[in-house]
């Protein structure tokens, strides 16, 4: 296993990199409920934060997305548009950085500079995503957008699966019978008289919307386990070597798929003012999913979508007089005991 | 209260009334998982076949009317079939009481005497269901048949919620998100294209609507109040009584309702195989709800009536060639994830 690799390469050397690496999953005064530490606070307060503003980053992300569907087509190139949100992200972090460098001096944890033994296993969550990119076309050919959207949902229960035998994480029995409600509920929630057509999936379809959903939850637990395998080390740095992994596969991708149109129409063809803000918005967006990966886990990433998708649908209500199904309200409530049981679940192991 | 008015009567005399009675809700060995008494292990026999029969018994009910209805209207009238099954079920249960007179000979808990202290309130669950089939020809007036059968399932919070409040059993935290997980669970997944028209119920249909699970879920309860009282009491006896009422509230019910039709038609015009099967099917189903809460209770009586909607659903495929949309599968799990988040809540309490 990838991880394992990775963790045995971290035992040499540095005794502050395994800081809270050591303690994680052993039962101590951190994680404690009772008496919470200062720490403990802080770390709990940095949990909340990045989950709200990727709860918040994700519901507006598709309330772009919707808004931007109704104003009608841009002819932008998708790839050039990628390449900028990894350029933005890049940016982001190196800004952040250097307020890190002036306030704290340049450390052992956040100096920029790196080993081939860091950074080597860094291009492969952004490798992993180009090749779903890729199937994601394939996949066009046996199922509908709508019913693409319903099979998305298969990444909830791969992201558990995938979370629990890579990070060997445990979730008790209470949260896993949660997971499964997550997915039943979100699908429940997004269902429409159509939908049944995606029972007519062809078998081909099916494998590979789980491929899909595997490789999307694999790239998910893998950048969870790089970024959390050196816990003292700044989120920014690792950020912004994942994003250069990120920027280079994007390069790639517009001189294999957009060159020409690059070249004739220029690098910015087709760009609007809603193209920039969606941009923006995915930057900040992967920073925040970046960060639930260091303070919190996949877990909670998941949740936090899921929570996303269903405020999105009540605040569209209002801005493009979407109405709520039945089926809409039967799916949040099933997402709110799930969320509630996985907190239950918790104190319960 | 009125059953605490029950329990506080049973006080006096018998000690053997108190026998099961004064160890529920104890944790004794009757209770322990792991060292089942024998006494314990046919008590678990038994309330899985009485749970087994209502589930068989509720689900061929279904079919039997999906088949009275593609065969065409039979116009008999719904109050003499209703005495017939009452009729019935107190046939049945004196002929399982002769044959228990002939093996264990007379006895304090097998006798037919009572006392107006035992039978008062065996009129109460006959007289609130009477309420209840009266309301339901009102509540037509603001929902569709399709859309009633969606609002009936608030009959499992209701059943959930009194069995809480009158009978004072705890369920775990768990166990309540389990229940809530059941209704939304049911509901999903008899969702079709048209379930939305629900939404649109005017005011007065959802008080119509609550107030008749109130009604139903306090005439279970209540039932179960009475049978658990004696516990030690035969059961064929409690449903004697129970039933005397059920065929006087339908006596009145004929003469009330449909008195002219049967003096001009006669008694048992219009009935037919399919008639007569439905009957024995009721019969046998409500003796089997009786026994259900005399070995199990309410809630596992709600699981029961809940997997018989689902089987049904199934075994139609079959018969009528029914399609099973997305919503039933979705429905369906979470429906099993409800099942089992049930049976171990009760072990973490």
């Amino acid at each position: 296993m990838e991880y394992r690799r990775i963790k045995d390469q971290d035992m040499d050397g540095d005794p502050a990199k395994q800081d809270i690496e050591s303690l994680r999953g052993k039962p101590t005064l951190l994680d404690g409920a009772h008496f919470p530490a200062p720490h403990d606070k802080s770390k709990w307060k940095m949990r909340s934060i990045v989950t709200l503003a990727l709860t918040f980053l994700t519901s507006s992300q598709a309330i772009l997305i919707v808004w931007s569907k109704r104003a009608g087509r841009y002819e932008y190139s998708v790839t050039t548009a990628n390449f900028l949100v990894e350029a933005l992200k890049c940016t982001l972090s190196l800004a952040a950085l250097a307020r890190t460098w002036r306030i704290e001096g340049v450390t052992e944890n956040n100096r920029l500079g790196t080993t081939v033994d860091e950074v080597g296993v860094y291009p492969i969550p952004a490798a992993l995503y180009l090749v779903k990119n890729l199937l994601q076309y394939y996949i066009f050919a046996y199922v509908d957008a709508p019913g693409y959207q319903i099979l998305k949902n298969l990444n909830i229960i791969s992201t558990g699966v995938l979370y629990h035998i890579i990070l060997k994480k445990k979730l008790s029995e209470v949260q896993w019978a949660a997971f499964v409600l997550l997915c039943a509920g979100c699908t429940t929630a997004q269902l429409n008289p159509s939908s049944d057509h995606v029972l007519q999936t062809p078998f081909l379809g099916w494998m590979m919307a789980i491929i899909m959903a595997l490789l999307s939850g694999f790239a998910g637990v893998y950048t969870e386990a790089i970024i959390k395998k050196r816990p003292s080390r700044n989120i920014n740095v690792q950020n912004f070597w994942l994003y250069v992994f990120g920027m280079s596969f994007n390069v790639v991708a517009i001189l294999v798929q957009d060159f020409n149109a690059v070249v004739d129409k220029g690098f910015f063809h087709g760009y609007s003012l809603i193209t920039v803000l969606m941009i923006i918005n995915h930057a900040l967006s992967g920073i925040a999913v970046s960060m639930v990966m260091k303070y919190a886990d996949n877990i909670v990433k998941v949740y936090s979508t899921s929570v996303a998708m269903l405020l999105t649908a009540v605040v569209s209500v209002f801005l493009f007089n979407f109405h709520l199904s039945l089926a809409f309200f039967l799916g949040s409530t099933v997402v709110s005991v799930s969320i509630y049981l996985h907190s239950i679940g918790k104190l319960q192991r």
